[in-house]
């Protein structure tokens, strides 16, 4: 008999309601015989608060432990910007790995768009998670004064945009139309984009199925909102990938519905998946939070850990759910998760 | 009387076209006792092919005894990537100290935008043009090695930082709404990002009226495709100011349209007014350019050496223009030019 050995971060605001039906789903998806094994972590704004802590070697060691993560949204007010976000998101992507950042863009039936017409949006961003200006290098000098000076790194190796660039290849390879577009700023940013552009040449050869096309990541935030449906597969650096893909989410029906992966390609460690959203600390708490974007990271986990069916299965209920809500009153977190169970177990 | 002498680069592409329409409108607005002297110059694809000079001493040193600089577009695909840009137009923003990379987005009455319903866009970015990821620092070591390692150095100042933050509140200060927005990524890029933050609530404790926010510029993408009314003024670094600017020009009525400045608002050195949008070889020649986004940033190059009247007499009669065009069929460039110069006279 299978085992499913998850760990489970609900973090702050709404992290704790969203996480509470990606569960209830995923427990309703599972094949009978998949033992479903969770165990929950407190981090976040409260143990910071309490102990000081974001993620300590303890805790890596304990994580490591599991096939998956599931995290709903870590961050508050009450914390200083920056120290959630370096000391816990992003120190995971690190220590785990986590090269490939997936988040797929589809604008399902009946989901509201602020653009006007009927786009057609379903592509997928391949965002670098492990490198460019996301590193911590740089710093400051001369702090508080009149001639301060802070500085920023990118940092990029052909290691690293070898590895993402060919994860992205292999994506788009696999879906019908099979495009895929490197968005950079090769223009300006001259030496990372000559890695970035000339490493996405070289392995273009080895996929000649595949069309691809360069873009500058200004002229993409034109296309993204003008012709969206020109994208299929798009592969990024880590900066670009966050604005992007924020873009990306506002244009296919809002972060509510936006689901990503942090994945490690080789399983050396656990691969975390989260909703693009945030913990939302204004509507904490009321169960107005729509559980959509962490039920469809629950699909992308259940895929990346080989379970295709279920994840489509998950996908499908979603998408139905979504169709059916237009013009209905709206429901509450649990009563959309309630009505997912039943579409997923039917 | 009083004298324009104005330093003019039609340059590649469409460029020609739409800056004579550019230089037909400014001749016709201005009062009789104005005496404008213009001086072409030939800079672009064609000289670097030519020469394989972008942007010599002697040509800087020629530039610099006019009162302010009128640009086509520059670009061409004959032309490596990043050749013509750092070696002409990030060259002319640095040598010029161009600082305050001014750029508006209105969209107009009848104007149409890629948002659904009628949203009220009226607001101005002020993008820092002279630090950040746009200083050319950084490089790459084991070049075209599986080993390779590029880096690129974004560089923050006090001074730099300070200078354009002003500006920014003194044009929020100006406004009715007197509002102004910091745009950054200061929880992921700490170094910078303090720099910026400290500056901005800094400089903000001296502007009492200006009401003041700030936005990660992931977040900024959303908003300004689903509440861009939210914005009056917004201060940015160099990169983010890039892309966003891009994405606030395709919401309001696309680079058809977009103006911006390259200022040095003391003075030192001649500013340069041109067109967001680029050379656009497919269509160069054929006369269906549309030369507002040229004619708008001439209004804000009269507005900048204090021509006021004139310069709002422009922006009425675009605006007029691009009302009268909806259902009609499409005009030439110079169509378009000449009806906007029998608006300013009449
Ligand atoms: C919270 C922040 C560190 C994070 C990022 O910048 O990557 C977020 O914006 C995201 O996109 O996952
Ligand atoms: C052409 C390029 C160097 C330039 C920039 O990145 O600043 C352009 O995109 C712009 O916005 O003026």
């Amino acid at each position: 008999s299978r085992s499913l050995n998850l760990a489970v971060i609900p973090g702050d605001g709404i992290g704790q309601e969203v996480v509470a039906q990606g569960l209830k789903v995923l427990s309703a998806v599972l094949p009978q015989d998949v033992k479903l094994e969770t165990k929950e972590y407190d981090f976040g704004a409260k143990r910071y608060h309490a102990t000081g802590e974001t993620l300590t070697d303890a805790d890596a060691e304990a994580l490591k432990q599991h096939d998956a993560i599931l995290l709903g949204a870590i961050g508050d007010p009450s914390v200083p910007s920056g120290v959630l976000e370096r000391g816990f998101l992003l120190k995971l992507r690190f220590l785990f790995d986590h090269h490939v950042n997936l988040r797929p863009s589809k604008l399902l039936p009946g989901v509201a768009t602020p653009l006007a017409g009927e786009p057609q949006i379903d592509f997928v961003v391949v965002r670098e998670g492990t490198e460019g200006p996301y590193t911590g290098n740089g710093g400051t000098i001369r702090k508080g004064t009149p001639q301060e000076v802070a500085t920023e790194v990118s940092v990029n190796t052909a290691f690293g945009v070898e590895r993402v660039v060919r994860d992205a290849f292999a994506r788009a390879q696999a879906r019908p139309r099979k495009k895929l577009a490197l968005i950079h700023k090769n223009n300006v940013l001259t030496f990372a984009g000559h890695l970035w552009t000339n490493i996405f040449n070289k392995v273009a050869e080895e996929f000649p199925e595949v069309t691809t096309e360069y873009m500058h990541v200004d002229a993409a935030t034109i296309y993204l909102v003008t012709q969206p449906e020109r994208f299929d597969v798009i592969v990024t650096d880590n900066l670009f990938g966050d604005i992007i893909t924020d873009l990306a989410a506002a244009v296919s029906g809002g972060i509510g519905v936006a689901a990503s992966g942090n994945i490690n390609p080789s399983g050396e460690f656990p691969s975390m998946f989260e909703p693009v959203h945030g913990s939302a600390p204004d509507i904490a708490g009321q169960g107005k939070a729509d559980p959509s974007a962490t039920v469809l990271s629950v699909a992308l986990l259940l895929r990346h850990l080989g379970y295709e069916a279920e994840a489509a299965r998950i996908e499908e209920a979603v998408s139905a759910d979504l169709a059916e809500r237009v013009g209905k009153p709206a429901r509450s977190t649990e009563e959309i998760g309630d009505a997912l169970v039943v579409r997923v177990a039917g």
